[in-house]
């Protein structure tokens, strides 16, 4: 072992070193989604899934989980078109948006400010796109939930809206999957970029990166990048819901099962993450992942895991039924 | 809301301002307990609660969760005497120990280094006792934990070592509760000292602090201080391990009471935390929570949740049973 | 072990021991208990316990679990008393009830014919008293659960109505539990008369009969008799519904607290029934037990197990707290 | 409604009557099964199940799962060949399997009687085949599990041994599944000669029988009769384990896959019964069930549902993956 008794000597300057910790984000917020379906996909997140309805304003509706303590973090857009418009982000420090900024123009990356009170709920952001064309949005400020409904308001502060049994009721917003054509290349700009760390991958028998995962938090990941098998450009994949348990994962499935949503695939289990899963699709054509277990990491210097080929087919499935090819091959179309 | 898009003045100069950030724990890592009853509590450990025993060497047993990667979460040492010895926490980066050091000089703390390899699979490590006379180490390197046993290797990279059922089996080490005389001032030198967040607290009708929570990481509490009723001093009250569901405490409470363990309260829910718990009482007289639910804290500004006094009873039991008096004022002393 | 081999000799004529088989009921099928919070309570039912309404009349509500097969397993009538006012069995044949009225005779016990129709959804009922009077019904026909509302109807034959995520959903009615004065008495009385097999009992240190556990059916009780502490007569106990699994039971108690319905007694678990358990006082006064686990009993010649003295405490509590005083006294006044 | 009230005039002599209720089976009570590789499966079965071995005679081992009253639910015989030897059902009586004789005797069938003591365990038999050649074993009386380890006796006299954490550690032994060519001919012969309810069965497009379900007790079956695609004679298809838990169905499915056993088709649930399962096939080739939840049948006059063709496929499967060819075809050979 090294001797960490003695200084050590780091490149960089105090001030460059700092803005490195400042310009990071701090968790995956929320995201939006048009939907081609506005009322079905309604019924369907707050009928089936079971999260809340903050409010709707004008052509959206802003959701959350029971105990997700922001205002929201999917939101719905009455669309013609099911895309995703915006991957939100928070930015670790107040000061960090401006730091962004600064790096942006550096990097020659178009950006806008967004004002806050444009987006609801939300202060200043700025939006651009990653390598791919993903829509990124850094945002500081967020309100949280607030409820005068008493059919919403606990009596335990821990408890930013009550525990229902309705639906699936998942527990918190979790994480975004997206489809793209290089893996490693966005990866790397995710992580060089934003400070969200590479936690494992799988690579197969070319040394052609299949998918990374990847987060700021000590969850396992906050976003997935897999390969587009078509290789035609980044699509949305999935957004997902976090369960306590795998009870409560299968009846999940009893629930899709008795309102006719069609399970794409599980339940099954990721090795990579321990992840124990169902994929459903929608009204309006997203999928959605419902999962409980996995892991944390607190290893403050964790060393991304290989899956290698011959492994990888495990990752991808522990156990359970293998997947359709739709899973590797539909996504909702990037929105602009 | 205020205009995140202008910069923002902050106090400090970037070396001061850098330091505060490499000056932090990055997680808790361990806790050494000395056992008086050194083989039945081997015993408990290993049978009754399924943790993987890594080696003992000498008068200590090094065991862990199975998904816990390090080399151990938990050490136990032969003693005369159940105490508590050390409770250790990886540093942030390698450049922290040498700050905490000159931080400790600072405020005029007693510490002492101790040379990598001293202590089992530790690195070079910082040891100093808190205000109260906790044990406190401080580390950056750790081994992981590898083996060659053919019961315990994984083909999964994501397990450390096989998922096994084999007693509780908890998945990870989760946290260790302090008794204090005067949980707010502890609270307070932990949190400056340490970088360690205060998550939410619970106050008494004289605005006394009856118990504090924090973590440095996403989990709702590393390390909880309650008020020790009896006041006369600290003493350690329970390390806790982790569970994945509901299903799994009540199989626990069962495997408890088919083999004779004292469960000493629950299962039971506290408010504040969300935890679903039961609490034993190992051979050695060691207070062992087995516990699963609870959120998740995301936010980078997370202003720590007051449980009044006219909640406070709700905070600790949601449902299930009064706890007993000795949960208020028993706790095993702190080993010199 | 004996020759079975060979033709055993029976006691009694054919047509005697043919009307043995006969003169039996075959199960539980429902209790009406009056309700002193007609409102409140029909809340309690529907919303919290996410049982199914299947009709109000007049002054009567019929309810159901999702899995149960009948019109109605609970009926609530609106009075200015709670009490209970009927114990519904099913008796095993078309030919039953002739035979029970001309036993009922012989052993000069107070009846009374019910015409079919009187009872919604039941044919032609016998109503008598037990020895400690609780007010029993047997009935053969009754008629099964239909529906034509969409949000209940389900594709799946073997569900009578939807699987819904609607407050704690249980799957079925289980049984009911009586206090009275004389437990081994009334056991007796119950098995040589109805048929209903002794399952398991506890006795206590000067060999009193503390409760006896009675099933027809494969499940471990039915009804269970309960020493009334006070011994001031007969009382109505509890009404209990069946959960699939310990995380139900957990998820229970969560929406329990969260819609401020005390739970009087649990988490704890019975060692003689396995049962897993929850009681909570419905808000017209009545103790509802929701539990899961427990065991089958198959065997045709099936001992009764004694829990004698020394284990009887880990009979009634193989963990969790120590049932409140309330529990051994506290119940219903039986309805006239 | 008919008039219950009134006295039914049924057909036959009473001695006829009372023969109809005495000459039938009590409950499922064990299979015995032979491997080819005897160390293997007996392996799968105790380390990888979790089974209790009561103990090893000759060239067989006897095993049950910890709920089990009986001395064994399991019999592995050393082979060469994996193949089902008997499938043992207990009878209602002592006066039952006189009347069984009497019947075989009407019916032509073959049977020999086998001597209590000659199978471990059993009292006198009677043994005879079914129309499709399956072996069936038919007896009174049967030893209890006793033991004297201290590693499984439990304080609890309702635990014949100690709940364990070992393995998948199931609650109890549940049902057999055979192949034949002609379920709906299997399926009367059942019910007619040994009173086996019939509870649910599937029906294909040209009215053929696909499956058929069956029960004597409460449980939704404890035989279930499948149609052999290839139409080849008839099989053993499997045999299965009953778990508490949804939790502990996934729990298991984590365990096989660490133990490198084939999970063939799941976890999935079967809409007619509701159970959710996995399939396993052990190391001798034998497919073996795991499942939970399902629903009991206390109706005395229970129709037999039927899952017409447009809904078998529900009926099958529910949710979870499409059951693979195999499942369909695989089985193995009736032992001689």
């Amino acid at each position: 072992m090294s001797k960490t008794k003695e200084a050590v000597v780091s490149e960089g300057s105090a001030q460059e070193r700092l803005d490195n910790y400042l310009r990071t984000v701090a968790h995956l917020g929320h995201v939006e989604i048009s939907v081609n379906n506005f009322e079905k996909s309604l019924w369907f997140y707050t009928e089936v899934m079971g999260l809340v309805l903050t409010e709707t304003d004008g052509d959206r509706a802003y959701l959350r989980a029971w105990q997700d303590f922001d205002h929201h973090t999917l939101v719905l857009k009455a669309s013609d078109k099911s895309e995703v418009n915006r991957i939100g982000w928070r930015v670790s420090t107040k000061e960090s948006l401006v730091l962004f900024e600064k790096q942006l123009k550096e990097m020659n990356i178009d950006f806008t400010w967004v004002e806050g009170g444009q987006k609801k709920a939300l202060g200043d952001a700025i939006h651009f796109n990653s390598p791919s064309g993903l829509p990124i949005e850094l945002y500081w400020e967020k309100e949280l939930f607030v409820t005068n409904d008493p059919q919403l308001i606990s009596k335990l502060p821990s408890h930013p809206s009550k525990f229902r049994s309705k639906g699936v009721s998942p527990r918190r917003f979790d994480h975004v999957n997206i489809m793209v054509n290089d893996v490693k290349k966005e990866q790397q700009w995710w992580t060089d970029l934003l400070g969200i760390h590479h936690r494992y991958y799988i690579q197969n028998e070319e040394d052609v990166r299949l998918g990374s995962w990847l987060s700021r938090t000590n969850i396992a990941h906050e976003v997935a990048l897999m390969r587009n098998s078509n290789q035609n450009g980044a699509a949305f994949h999935h957004l997902a819901y976090y369960l306590d348990s795998p009870d409560e994962l299968i009846r999940a499935a009893n629930l899709m099962a008795e309102n006719d949503i069609k399970i794409e695939w599980g339940p099954g289990k990721h090795g990579t993450s321990g992840a124990q899963f169902i994929y459903v699709i929608e009204p309006s054509g997203h999928r959605v992942e419902i999962w409980t277990g996995g892991f944390l990491i607190f290893s403050p210097d964790w060393e991304a895991i290989e899956w290698a080929p011959e492994i990888g087919q495990l990752g991808l499935e522990m156990w359970g039924s293998t997947p359709p090819e739709s899973y590797f091959t539909y996504g909702v179309k990037i929105g602009e």
